[in-house]
């Protein structure tokens, strides 16, 4: 029995051994230098798109449909910033990673990852004062690291290579956003554990065709959790499709100390659940047996002969109708838009309507309590870069022909510069949709018909965190609107089940979610996007107003009328008094107003946030991952302004405590009132996945607007011109060109 | 002094016949024959494009930029009806005439109104059964018509000649729509009395100046109202501007009976205000002054060189991409779209979702108890007709390139038939908006980048109810959606005041609204726009089913999770289940489903309703307006179907009492578990007027939507191809051709 025994293990090792191999070469690699270097492995690393300074970016993403007159795509190693909120360069990059790496805090350590480095903005008295041609404010920048399992945060000063180190970990929960390699190193760990070995091998899954994914674990208060840094380790098999993630493994979890790189635990309670086949879930278009039942479309297409009517100044400065913003790519936010100026068409003046707006964090709590799920309550922005998932947008399907395509420059985690290419785009769009009109009818005998088409700019991403695509987009319209929309997209995160028809579940069973296909649970889950909106009108100082619209009965013989609706207005003294939930049928208005600037007939100047459709989270606010999401707690906050709260779920969100929240600086309740103070919006979805979401889910869309109000003097677009036939183009199809 | 006030009641006689007789030129003609004979009148005058059986329609109106390709725009005096829901055409409007003029009911009456003559539909049966080639079930109009006073409805059937007359109007309170003649015919009403003559005179206005509008008083439970049909009229000055609705001559309301054309009592309270100066309130685009500072784009156009991808059969089914409906004009509702069918990519087969929709009625109250604006509470569908509004749509700018238009026919007053020119138009639109996406990122090793460019059909008008546009849009999208959109424009209906400064209100004054410019207050309003969605998913028996979302609390030691989001189903039973007002913390998903047809892997096969922006009314619900558009007090209803029950505020909708409405038929609360059952929705919109909105309004908009929930299998647009470059067209700017 013993050298039975010891013959099973032998040859289990040998198994074992070979699978390791096998995956070595197949997986990405796991690099254990300080410099990491992955140009061997994955394709897909960063660091394929690195920049050396002496070579061109080995860029191998196709280019952009242009219009020959759109010069765009330079060769971004000799970017010099123009603007005091350009984004780092490559040799700045490099100056940095040339810096800290002769710095002693790092000089000392065997091994660190750098899992931010952006440009530390200037204060924003010397940004909003800095006109072109004046020197730029210093240029510094600011840096997240992990060194022997530590956060920390530094600010480096490109102009005297400073480096102060502000131990932040010692006050505020949480880790630093991972990088890149980070994700993708912890994915072979599980391969190091014989029981997972021996799983997979007895679910039937070939080793070879295992994908796994990082998932990040959230924060529950559990010993295993304490001071280190944990990741959790799911996989799907891809055998016979490359959507592997309607293929889960289902219940196996292996949580992973990302740091040390080692197993700590597999949980593995699935093994009853098959794995659904995934017939047909392949969604390239390569692989679809189209048929003649389906009908396309003749072309359809955006069509400027005369090219697009924006310009992009110094690589980053739109300036387009009568908008004019600064954009730039980020690792954490994705876009981030500054300096929002309207030009007036009274006084031609430009005029401040937001210094800085973004997508400061994202929540996406899955709501299934069970083991392989309670954990999945995303946030997305901190924990995996919401920018660093914005993948290479695909001309004329992401973004219509015209577009111009903004490339993001972003670090390595040993700190060298690599390419994002296309991974923002630009285009003017037109929807047959209507600014204004009006027309005269029978009743009042004028022959009037005045009406003039919309055309709108928009600002577009598309990120892939893994499964999921959020596309986000900033629209401008010339009416001075500003719309946010998220449209989500992408394929669901899957849950396995023995079931393959309703018919087999009990009643009294809940699925959690709907069952999509066989063996297949899409899972109900949420999806809430927080916006930072520092809203600038005419100046930074402005007050947060609510106008309540309130039933007010008549007095008796006033009128006919018993009840009218009134407006209300109360201006905000301090945050609490701008803590929004929204109510249907307690319905408000809330403006940004600048108390100090009236307009011509007395009304003080202003924008207002607009929501649309949207959810709220309804998770019990002591629930951990309620607490670390505390932001959405909310529809609406309004906190004053502090260059340092700029991430909704704190600075280290990854396994925060809930401590460094927009709750909880909200919670100061500090003065709002005629102040410089930042508005903050939360988007929210719940989705109940259902059938037509599966293999991949048509896009999904919600918005809110900022709009003018009582900002102009009038609408500012009544001079629009309307379309003549002889503006238009004269086009062919192309085959017959 | 005898002599000398009878030298003044004389010289005032002289100028108030002086000033009617210039009046009687300059205001539309007041016919008072049988058969009304506007040729003579207003340029807008509805006979204007009266169809003459032995001549070509009299359209003046110009034609829209089609590709050659589009055959359009038959004459209408051969047009046969092919389909059971094809409207009245002119032929049979013309027997519908001669019909009821020789009928004993008209013909022993010296005059009547016509107030609607339109299809009968075919039972739902029959429409359904009905397929090409089969012979047309029995054609029937229904008419509403005023008598002496009195409303009726009556059915000609068009077969056998026979009339029936049904006394509704014994049953139910309120008058039929207003013909158009009928709004335009009271205008010069007051103009008999003295007292109005001289108050305007009074007021600085010269006769020639004066443009008077129709407003329909509503009804508040008055003596007054008893037993006649009443209106208000109010009036503005037109000198200098075209926008004669921002020069109120505030306060003054006439009460004029419709049938008698006689005026009942004027109210004259504003004489201390004055009626604002409307400088620079002109918008049409020929007097605008235009600066260099308004930058003006490249022309931006959507190009489809092959031509638009849906056909128009038989002037009213739509077929296009995966969709097919029927479509047509109603003097009513505007657009009517019925037989909607989507086809399954699985099977190819065309399957039901929605038998008929259609705006059924608006509701639009004013915020403001005073005397001359607390009656302003407009319910535009029956009372103005929301079809009879909407004008001729603008070419390239109220839809694109390449749109086809529709005409509509309705009955003048005297029930000969007219052309309502370009009434609708359909389009294809794309934005640059993605159908689906995903890209695959570092994490999975895959390179995968996978979009598809979203293109929509949409059905549009433009309903212009004297100041006010609404532009409805029917949008149909490839994966199974349906997007009702409303857009409001058009301009405001505003109040003069004394105040041209903020400054001079005193603080405890409450203004109804926001000092727009000078004199001139924007009063808050509401609208709501309540839609009848008869949906049939996948056959006529369908039940309504709610997806509450709820929290679940976890049980101590069964997850780390404290919460999760739970959805819990609830069939209604009967019409009181689906009284259902939206909450944003008590949120829930609204299907449609059909308890009898299951997916693959058995969920019922359903669409639901996705409700976005929108605003509940908040007035008392005794209050006779809300009273009678208590349709208002919820957001969502289900009735079973019911021929009679498609006008959500009643058949006869003028000065109704609320005895006919959506609410009523609901409070019988019958059973709507697996029948043929109608949804009901409205869209409402708050309305707190801000300066951008004057003297103009850029467009706001809404909507919800219809969408597939385990209606298909599976995504159904799996299969729709990317764009490739060479599918595009080539196009240069016209002025280089």
């Amino acid at each position: 029995m013993e050298s039975r025994k010891s013959l099973q293990f032998l040859v289990l090792s040998i198994c074992v051994t070979l699978v390791l191999v096998v995956t070595w070469v197949h997986l990405p690699s796991s690099p254990n230098k300080v410099f990491l270097d992955c140009t061997l492995s994955s394709a897909w690393c960063s660091s394929k798109n690195r920049i050396q300074s002496s070579t061109k970016p080995n860029n191998l993403i196709k280019k952009p449909q242009q219009s020959s007159s759109t010069t765009q795509h330079q060769q971004h190693d000799s970017d010099v910033p123009h603007h005091p909120l350009d984004p780092l360069t490559v040799q700045e990059f490099n100056k940095i990673h040339a810096i800290l790496a002769a710095h002693p805090f790092f000089e000392s350590v065997s091994k660190y990852t750098l899992n931010t480095v952006s440009l530390e903005e200037p204060d924003k008295e010397l940004v909003i004062k800095w006109k072109r041609g004046d020197p730029l404010p210093a240029r510094k920048a600011s840096v997240t690291a992990m060194v022997k399992g530590k956060s920390h945060f530094l600010t480096v000063d490109l102009n005297t290579d400073e480096v102060s180190i502000d131990e932040k970990s010692s006050v505020v929960s949480g880790y630093p956003t991972m990088a890149m390699e980070e994700m993708v190193g912890v994915l072979d760990v599980p391969l190091k554990s014989i029981e997972f070995n021996r799983t997979i091998s007895q679910r039937g899954v070939n080793m070879g065709d295992l994908a796994c994914l990082p998932i990040s674990s959230g924060w529950y208060d559990l010993p295993v959790e304490e001071n280190r840094r944990l990741i959790k380790v799911q996989c799907y098999s891809k055998k016979d499709t490359v959507n592997f993630y309607m293929k889960p493994i289902e219940g196996l979890t292996v949580l992973v100390d990302m740091d040390k790189k080692e197993v700590v635990s597999i949980s593995d309670n699935g093994r009853d659940i098959p794995i659904a086949n995934g017939i047909n879930t392949d969604y390239r278009y390569s692989v679809q047996k189209l048929n003649g039942d389906f009908r396309l479309f003749n072309p359809i297409s955006l069509e400027q002969p005369k090219g697009p009517s924006f310009t992009v100044e110094d690589g980053h400065l739109v300036k387009w109708a009568n908008w004019e913003f600064h954009l730039k790519a980020d690792a954490r936010a994705g876009i981030i838009i500054s300096q929002v100026k309207v030009r007036d068409p009274e006084t031609s003046e430009l005029r401040s309507v937001m210094y800085k707006g973004f997508t400061s964090e994202l929540f996406v709590p899955y709501m299934d309590p069970t083991d392989a799920w309670y954990f999945k309550t995303y946030m997305d922005a901190g924990e995996y870069g919401f920018g660093l998932q914005a993948m290479p947008l695909d001309p004329l399907n992401d973004c219509p022909r015209n577009a111009y395509y903004m490339d993001g420059v972003f670090a390595a985690a040993d700190g060298t510069p690599y390419l994002q290419p296309n991974m923002i785009c630009v285009f003017e769009s037109y929807a047959g949709d209507i600014a204004w009109r009006h027309s005269e009818c029978p009743i009042t005998d004028l022959q009037v018909t005045e009406v003039r088409p919309k055309v709108n700019l928009v600002v577009r991403m598309a990120a892939a965190v893994a499964n999921y695509d959020y596309i986000i987009d900033w629209e401008f319209q010339t009416d001075g609107l500003i719309r946010a929309k998220v449209g989500l997209s992408g394929i669901l995160m899957v849950k396995g089940t023995t079931y393959d028809h309703m018919n087999q579940v009990p009643s009294q069973e809940y699925l959690y979610g709907t069952l999509l296909s066989e063996n297949i649970i899409g899972v109900i889950h949420d999806h809430f996007i927080t916006y930072y909106l520092d809203l600038d009108v005419d100046g930074s100082d402005n007050s947060f107003m609510k106008v309540n619209i309130k039933k007010q009965e008549t007095l008796p013989g006033e009128s006919p009328r018993k009840s009218y609706l009134k407006a209300v207005k109360n201006v905000a003294k301090t945050e609490k008094d701008a803590q929004i939930k929204l109510k249907l049928y307690d319905p408000s208005e809330f403006h940004m107003i600048n108390p100090s600037k009236k307009t011509r007939v007395g009304n003080p100047v202003g924008y207002k946030v607009v929501p649309s459709g949207t959810a709220a989270s309804l998770l019990d606010p002591e629930d951990p991952p309620q607490k670390r999401a505390a932001f959405t707690n909310n529809q609406i906050w309004v906190t004053p302004y502090n260059k340092s709260e700029q991430w909704a779920g704190g600075l280290f969100v990854y396994q925060s405590e809930g401590d460094d929240t927009l709750q909880v600086w909200s919670n100061r309740d500090r003065p709002i009132e005629n102040k410089d103070i930042v508005l903050w919006y939360t988007l929210g979805f719940h989705h109940i996945p259902c059938q037509e979401d599966y293999p991949i889910m048509p896009t999904v869309s919600s918005s809110f607007d900022l709009k003018p109000v009582n900002f102009f003097e009038r609408n500012p677009v009544l001079k629009l011109p309307p379309n003549f036939k002889d503006d238009l183009p004269v086009c062919k199809a192309h085959d017959s060109s």
